[in-house]
């Protein structure tokens, strides 16, 4: 006899937005069990629902508890989990769907952004033995000193299906969403755009935290740390998807080609130098929970230093609550926000043994003119901050440049 | 210094319908609060949210599991009770919500039906001694030996609210919802019917087991065993609404007269009599849940019964599987079934002390050419189930003979 594999598929929202795609998932996950696996699913709330929820939290509150938000917000996945359950347990395959709490998801205590510390999964094994489908609720868990129900925040059912993966020693962990999987650059933008058929952990996060949004990075972490294959893949259609795993065959150049325009440019100028100002500075952000991107300061002669760096458009006015305070703090000049801004970024293993990669990049963009006004690079990217309205002509000749 | 004085207020779904509904409960609940008292609240679903949810799970299972069923009702007070903390928060009161593990709420673990077994409530003294509002999901509970979620089904919100009273020594436990309180007849159907301001439990236990929906038995028992002062009054409007007490001031001969045209007469006939058929037979149909309300059996002079007894329509099918068994079992003849019933009671404590009181109501509805199919009566009540297309006249001739 061989052994059962464990398998764990994740549900993005527009997999299971209504009844019929919920029929749909059912049978990804009857095909998955009949082929001798053992499945855990992990479901996100129902198509728009959370935004619906946020939306009535909105009407009633300009800012609403994170405690209570997090309750109210857990009731998305116990919906879709449930029905989806009912659904297996009809069509004669055995079901139990379980909280975050439930499956035992230790998460750390902030509402809206809880990280998960463990997952003992107690009852999921239970579950299994007993030969179900588990269903756990994505996006939830439970943090044991304040005895309160957390959420994971953005990401955080992809996360919580990896985590899930790594915990139980899944073969693989399945993340099901709208779209055929991971591509060379958003084909929304490029026509030219293909599938990625496998990606490394390492280019898989850099895309991923340049934009790519078909995964979440701390997702990526997840899987890199734990080593659990991710295959990214449509729910619709039968595409083979992407698979994100440790090591690709051969490491392209160039992977992909990202960009993010849904982040502001902030610039703290006129800081007289001294150590540790950054810091304190990117230490104040870090605290609200603002995500800092990109960071460049440049010193000048005059040990006067000014400090760039992007955050999420949504993060605006608390980035900016935060400048105006260490502004005074630091005795700089001023700062300056600049909303028109788009971050273009290349990734590829390949980089790290190719020189000049970084040269071709800024000078495909020179000869298309487009203007650069922040750069940073890691040995696998390198991202280039341009002016928004030149997104598209730059995505696309990026991808003409080293892909196409 | 008076000590606080507690208060559990529990709102129905149409008052919780949406975010306006749920700003007048809020303000119901300031109100109650600014007055010096310890405030808990428990909100039923958002309007009809639990039906929604509820034709769902028919659209995937004919037959939906009760413990997945359980899972997903009870997202739907979690939504109510966290809005409603966030918009108390956001008006700058102290507010926190609880499912209903977390307010300890033991139950029994029967699905979709348990039974509240006993509230530890230690995270509700808690969160008061805070200072605190705490809102606590109705309806639902934990089962400790099973470790799963349950819901207490129809009247549950209710019977939540009067156990949360009676475990936590509230002073009076005000039930809000969509009408002025309890009357002396359907408002809908007779025009002159009055809302009745004290009445006993006992006869609020009459009166809702006989029709009157505005409350449920389970709550006006748990409100008897541990004298909770039980108040029904509009969300909506400022009237008195209705005392439910121990003892009324003046013991009226009827209270009120009730109507439940919601239920369906089964006969079965020609049953050789034996000792033991009566109990064999209802505890077949109590095993399967189903709640029968009057039962009638007659022997004839051959040792040949028939039992009539009337049950909810909706568990039409439920009743039948099993009559057609037991009716075998036991040698019937056969069975009938008469859908076209309805059952008109008269409750009063009065009745105790007045002879005469059952055969003017027969009277009454002789007079009226309406044709009685079975009796049955209590020490406060007398039931009979007429020809539903009576319903009206039947009711308000009672109402004209005994009350206005």
């Amino acid at each position: 006899m061989f052994p059962m594999s464990l398998i764990v598929q994740k549900f993005g929202g527009t997999s299971v937005a209504n009844t019929e795609s919920l029929q749909v998932v059912a049978q990804r996950i009857i095909d998955c069990k009949n082929k001798g696996n053992d499945v855990v699913v992990v479901p996100s709330a129902m198509g728009s629902s959370t935004d619906e929820l946020i939306n009535l939290a909105h009407e009633l509150s300009s800012k609403p508890s994170p405690r209570e938000m997090d309750m109210l917000l857990s009731a998305g996945e116990r919906i879709t989990m449930s029905l989806l359950s009912i659904h297996l347990n009809s069509l004669g395959y055995k079901s139990i769907s379980l909280t975050g709490s439930q499956a035992g998801i230790i998460t750390s205590s902030r509402h809206g952004k809880a990280e998960i510390e463990e997952i003992t999964g107690e009852r999921v094994r239970e579950g299994l033995s007993s030969g179900n489908i588990v269903i756990v609720a994505g996006f939830q868990g439970f943090n044991r000193d304040t005895r309160e129900i957390t959420t994971l925040g953005r990401g955080g059912s992809d996360a919580t299906a990896v985590a899930l993966a790594a915990a139980l020693g899944a073969e693989r962990c399945e993340i099901f969403t709208d779209v055929d999987g991971v591509f060379t650059a958003d084909p929304r933008v490029v026509n030219d755009a293909k599938l990625i058929e496998e990606i490394s952990y390492d280019e898989m996060l850099e895309m991923a935290s340049s934009g790519a949004g078909v995964l979440m990075a701390r997702s990526v972490e997840f899987g890199r740390r734990y080593n659990i294959p991710i295959i990214v893949k449509s729910t619709f259609t039968n595409n083979k998807g992407t698979l994100v795993t440790e090591k690709t065959m051969e490491e392209a150049i160039v992977s992909g080609v990202t960009h993010n325009d849904k982040e502001i440019k902030f610039t703290l100028y006129g800081v007289p130098d001294q150590p540790g100002i950054a810091g304190k500075f990117f230490g104040a952000l870090s605290e609200s929970g603002i995500n800092v991107d990109m960071i460049v300061q440049n010193v000048s002669k005059k040990s006067i230093t000014d400090i760039s760096f992007t955050a999420p458009v949504d993060q605006k006015s608390d980035v900016e609550e935060i400048l105006s305070k260490v502004s005074k703090d630091l005795n700089a000049e001023g700062y300056d926000i600049d909303e028109n801004v788009a971050r273009v970024s290349i990734i590829g293993a390949g980089m790290k043994s190719e020189s000049g990669v970084a040269s071709r990049m800024f000078n495909t963009l020179g000869k298309n003119s487009i203007n650069i006004s922040m750069i940073s690079t890691s040995p696998i990217r390198v991202s280039c901050v341009i002016n928004r309205k030149d997104t598209k002509k730059a995505l696309e000749s990026l991808h003409k440049e080293f892909i196409s």
